[in-house]
């Protein structure tokens, strides 16, 4: 599905979906989705009633498209009745059915089947999904075998119907399923009340959120949630598409509840559960490994330490590159040393990837933080007015004088071109001019950390790559800048890799597809030291992190003392569900790069022509620069000047800086508006109300899609925003 | 299984688990997968060759004890071939059994079936599983129909397997098979090599791990691990059966590849995926705060804060705490707070959590670490000689003289009673002097954190009760000792809850049944302000934590302020498998105690008489001490004079201290010689070769049973133990 398509769920009409486990299986019709909306919202408004809507085939059978129906149903989000198997084997199939039902979310409330004197399948399978899940299994007397005369064929049916009526086995599932609807409803109504009262939240200020502005998220697919409308009447669908317009946080790639991860995750599940990883090695840790070192080209990284977040990687990560900068440089263990980093830089919010970020409002409230570092300002792109331009800050900009102004955002990321006409030389001087004045004032430095291209919660800002090339080349080239003992400059060049400082890249936002490759280090031509990778690594499943680190650093710990060792662990280290996710996930995103999954959105006039298959290179020789989102929304979008500041689009992300007289930044209210009108959607779509679920960040308003969304997706969504900047 | 099998892998037999999804089902035994190793292994020791084991009936048809043959063939690991079904439904039941297998961990290696001209199910299923899973499906023509005439049949038959012996059809499948099955050893020969050269490995002096030493995992099952033998010979079986006896660190609590677990899983992955947290709410989070924040019985906590392991989980709980005294206090944000802890106390590798462990050997030549706290010593129990004893620190022991004795655990964790005895004075009288001694040197804190009951990671450190509850109770009774501002007292009684400093307990290891009971503090009887759990939550499947806080303290973070909410977060937070996985986690084992699936444990002389179904009360009540490691066993070992220091059992654990001439603590080596010989195990047990798989902390050997280890698990595990240690 790609258009958004709301879930069945009425108040009065009671839908359900019916699958038979082995029933016959008939053709069927390409928008039977659409048609099975379309069919229920027409009952709904006639009042209400029951809706039993049973598919052709088993739970397996192949839809028109192919995709089998366990597959294809799933957007509708339809209780289930399934029809179990009284048969010879039966039990097997009917467990079977149901298992292919259950693991892709599907709420089965009732198995019915025949009573079988013989297998008395009835018996066992009663027991068992009321031992195991808690489901009633109603079944009902066989009919009798089929007369050969007709009229007492009919008699005999007729006979039957009447003892079944009787017996009140019908009476009895229909108020099952009627008490299960009214506590479903009961239940969304009450969660947000609930979550209110119980749950505290990240990242929120409580005096903010009323329990009303609470969003209670019953199921997701695809792009889209299926969230409750508490408001919607009892002729209107109780819940609504919307779009997950923050991918989640930034971590969906593939899809809510695709079913190839599932799979994955319920694969490792059924083969390890977790097993612990100090001294040993499984299957998934190994082939994500090598899946990881080997997708990233990058030839300094051998490494790879497992750990649950950005933020814990980004600890770990920074725990690598002091100590190696310390040994290099001779410095003592209590020497005081920051980190070298960008202003507006975000890591996380465990004390240590805190401490990686200069002091603002947001963290200097913490108790424990303690900003250790100093954070270069730095040169930003933005599509201002339909032209791409590179704006300095203070320092750059006197000497600039204005932002220079680009043909096309390629022109910005061909670095090596700018370099050629010497547009680095201002950024050398700078930076070599800071960090002279650091070292004038004693400071020591043990790494650079930095997020390639955007500084994602730092507000979307989209840093010109060559600034953050010459960064590192500086830094590389420069260690006389770091120490002044005589002899170290020797024996950094004396080192097999790293010179300077190691540099560290945070790519858990930006890495693994989110800006189109697999490392956006590609787009700066420079290799990190050590690079730690999250959010998309899962494809959007659980948490999992990643310090990828060279040879170099990584033997810089090794000793006969275990106390200098890397004494960095958690208990799910390298977790089996997490790897085998992350392989699959890798796997099936790598695949849509070399089948050219995304030349329909290369061609949305950001690539003149993709590359053919047989053309194709890989990610990192790769030169394109695009994105999902046409680059005509951008410039449209950027033609809003009363309203708009610029627009970026890059790979999945599209971030939208908006005006405030008040001053940008974390604090401004601009984006507000914007977000209230995606809110309000369509009410009355084709497929049901549907909306969008955005995040703002201070004035910029960003949505993103995942590596799986379509054109039409973007179409729609395209759309909605430029009808909500009007 | 409770006894350790083998899975089954031999060097030479080709071995195969045949499963029909529609074949006809037959008794079958008992001990039908102990016959089957037993057959594998005398067919092994007889030279090579193929080994097919045909199951009765379809994948969930029930075995002898109920329990359907997908989940009880899965400790034996046999790659399976899948007959598929060719008739009308047949490609519904054929993918759904497959999937059956699949989220067990079965490697599915072929699929065959027959070729129906009518339906081709064939066709659809060999591009079904050659796309999603790249299994080859090979299909044959069906044989012809039965003929009257028994003469024409027989030559009919005969004429048709002539045929397919032509057509090389299943000589491609035994190829395919045997490839896989090299290509099987050959992998799991060459991982450790290649972890040793990729993985960064935690807590790990990398100098000190040779590649031979590293465990390759094949799978996992119930209590053990599957662990190739690389040095198993043609005819002897190339897995062991391996007792996980640090519980995966700890987190194992109803053992590995619990197929409930992987359908709660399987469930929140095909309805949500991952769906972001912040303002919103989905089921399984709602549920699962609901049933954590009623199952502790803790009347003082109402909120839970989700993230992502116990580290990330001890951060939000120390923001927590030291924002809700520093506003109490009225202290500035740049204020140098500590908190109070125990000596050798740990809560995780991230700065914040290091920050709250005092300095040692293995944390202070981390770089940005910085103990920050008091950290107090404290009395210890051991069971010396067959008696159980308290002995107390420097400083408290001048004045006990000698440890003290008592007449059963269970005496020492009266702790109501002792206090009538006034056995807590002397514990009082020492905290009130540091607590003094620290202010008098102007020192500020701003919570208590600690691990109810045993400290862990510092040693497994068993803590006197008395003292934590003690301890607890100077402090809230003594806000004076935290302050010298005039009038802060009167303001800290008239607080609805907290007083003197948030009370912070780490129960990431000790919570959830590891001890026995839903949370420790009930062993105290005092209530945290703020709690946090880990580990078992998920009942060992994915990494989760949660920070339970009491509304008093959640209070602290409302105003009209963004920047004074609790400003953390991970994209991760709340994510629905894990939460999924802890309601279905929770619920089994808060069965299990209602059920007193446990008697059986506490007979073995820790209880006299385990009450009833209908006398049992709450666990917050129930006022037993117990451990599934015989009272025996450990009165047993702690005789072992020459060798053992002291020994204890609580819940599912049980530690052995050593003597160690050199001293005791991390870098002590006397437990390593019975870990060794616990590695050695059998290499002949009448189901394969086993052995354990144990952890030392320094000169502590401890083995960790799962919540749901059965009497005859821990029974064999003892006998082990004993003979490790002569």
């Amino acid at each position: 599905m790609e258009s958004p398509l709301a879930a069945l769920l009425w108040r009065s009409l009671r839908i359900y979906q019916v699958f038979g486990a082995n029933t016959e299986p008939i053709p069927s019709d390409a928008s039977v989705l659409a048609r099975c909306r379309e069919h229920a919202s027409e009952r709904a408004r006639a009042g209400k009633g029951w809706l039993f809507m049973e598919t052709a085939g088993g739970v397996h059978s192949p839809g028109p498209s192919g995709t089998t129906q366990a597959d294809m149903y799933t957007p509708l989000r339809a209780p289930v009745v399934l029809i179990g198997d009284a048969k010879l084997g039966g039990i097997s199939q009917t467990i079977a059915s149901f298992e292919a039902l259950r693991i892709r979310g599907y709420d089965v409330q009732s198995v019915m089947l025949f009573q079988d004197t013989t297998y008395q399948n009835y018996l066992y399978l009663a027991d068992y999904f009321l031992q195991k899940y808690s489901i009633p299994v109603m079944s009902l007397q066989a009919p009798p075998e089929r007369l050969q005369n007709e009229a007492r064929d009919v008699e005999a049916m007729k006979e039957y119907y009447e003892q079944r009526t009787e017996e009140n086995v019908v009476k009895t599932v229909l108020e099952h399923l009627d008490q299960s609807h009214t506590k479903r409803l009961a239940r969304l109504d009450s969660m947000a009340t609930k979550a209110h009262e119980t749950i505290w939240y990240p990242f929120t200020q409580h005096e903010h959120l009323p329990a009303k502005d609470i969003m209670t998220i019953d199921s997701a697919h695809g792009d889209y949630f299926q969230t409750y409308n508490a408001q919607s009447p009892e002729d209107g669908g109780a819940l609504r598409a919307s779009f997950d317009g923050s991918a989640s946080w930034w971590t969906q790639g593939l899809g809510h509840a695709n079913p190839q991860l599932t799979m994955a995750a319920a694969y490792a599940a059924g083969r390890y559960g977790h097993v612990m990883f100090a001294g040993a090695i499984h299957e998934p840790a190994m082939a994500l490994a090598e899946t990881l070192l080997q997708g990233t080209g990058n030839s300094r990284l051998t490494r790879v330490f497992y750990s649950d977040n950005g933020s814990t990687g980004t600890e770990v990560a920074v725990k690598m590159g002091l100590r190696a900068a310390r040994v290099r440089y001779g410095w003592g263990p209590h020497e005081k040393l920051g980190v070298l980093g960008l202003r507006g830089g975000y890591h996380g919010d465990t004390i240590g990837a805190m401490d990686c970020a200069e002091p603002c409002v947001y963290n200097e409230n913490i108790e424990w933080y303690e900003g250790k570092g100093y954070w270069f300002d730095y040169p930003t792109i933005l599509c201002k007015d339909g032209t791409w331009q590179v704006t300095a800050p203070a320092g750059l900009e006197e000497e600039l004088g204005r932002p220079r102004e680009y043909a096309s955002l390629r022109h910005i990321f061909d670095v090596q071109g700018r370099e050629r006409e010497n547009q680095h030389r201002l950024y050398e001087e700078f930076i070599v001019g800071k960090l002279e004045a650091l070292r004038a004032q004693g400071r020591k430095f043990g790494a650079l950390i930095m997020e390639p291209i955007v500084l994602g919660a730092g507000g979307m800002a989209f840093v010109d790559p060559l600034f953050q090339r010459t960064l590192v080349q500086v830094i590389r080239r420069s260690p006389h800048l770091f120490t002044s003992e005589p002899g170290v400059r020797a024996r950094t060049e004396a080192s097999k890799q790293w010179s300077g400082l190691p540099i560290l890249f945070d790519e858990v936002f930006t890495g693994l597809y989110r800006l189109g490759r697999f490392t956006p280090s590609t787009f700066l031509g420079v290799e990190p030291d050590v690079a730690v990778n999250a959010k998309l690594l899962t494809g959007g499943l659980v948490p999992l992190s990643t310090t990828m680190a060279s040879e170099d650093v990584f033997d810089v710990f090794r000793s006969a003392d275990k106390a200098d060792a890397l004494l960095h662990g958690h208990s799910y280290t390298a977790h089996p569900i997490g790897c085998q996710v992350g392989l699959e996930s890798l796997a099936m995103m790598r695949k849509m790069e070399k089948r050219g999954a995304w030349d329909w959105a290369k061609r949305q006039g950001w690539v003149a022509a993709p590359p053919t298959p047989a053309s194709r290179k890989t990610a990192a020789e790769d030169a394109e620069v695009w994105s999902v989102w046409p680059l005509d929304l951008v410039e449209t979008l950027s033609r809003r000047a009363a309203r708009v500041d610029g627009v970026w689009a890059l790979g999945s992300v599209l971030a939208v800086h908006l005006r405030d007289e008040a001053g940008a930044g974390y604090s401004s209210t601009a984006a507000l508006a914007v977000r209230e009108a995606l809110a309000k959607g369509e009410a009355d779509g084709p497929n049901g109300p549907w909306n969008v679920h955005a995040r703002v960040l201070g004035n910029v308003i960003y949505l993103m899609a995942s590596q799986t969304t379509t054109r039409e997706g973007v179409e729609k969504l395209s759309d909605l925003l430029v009808n909500s900047l009007q």
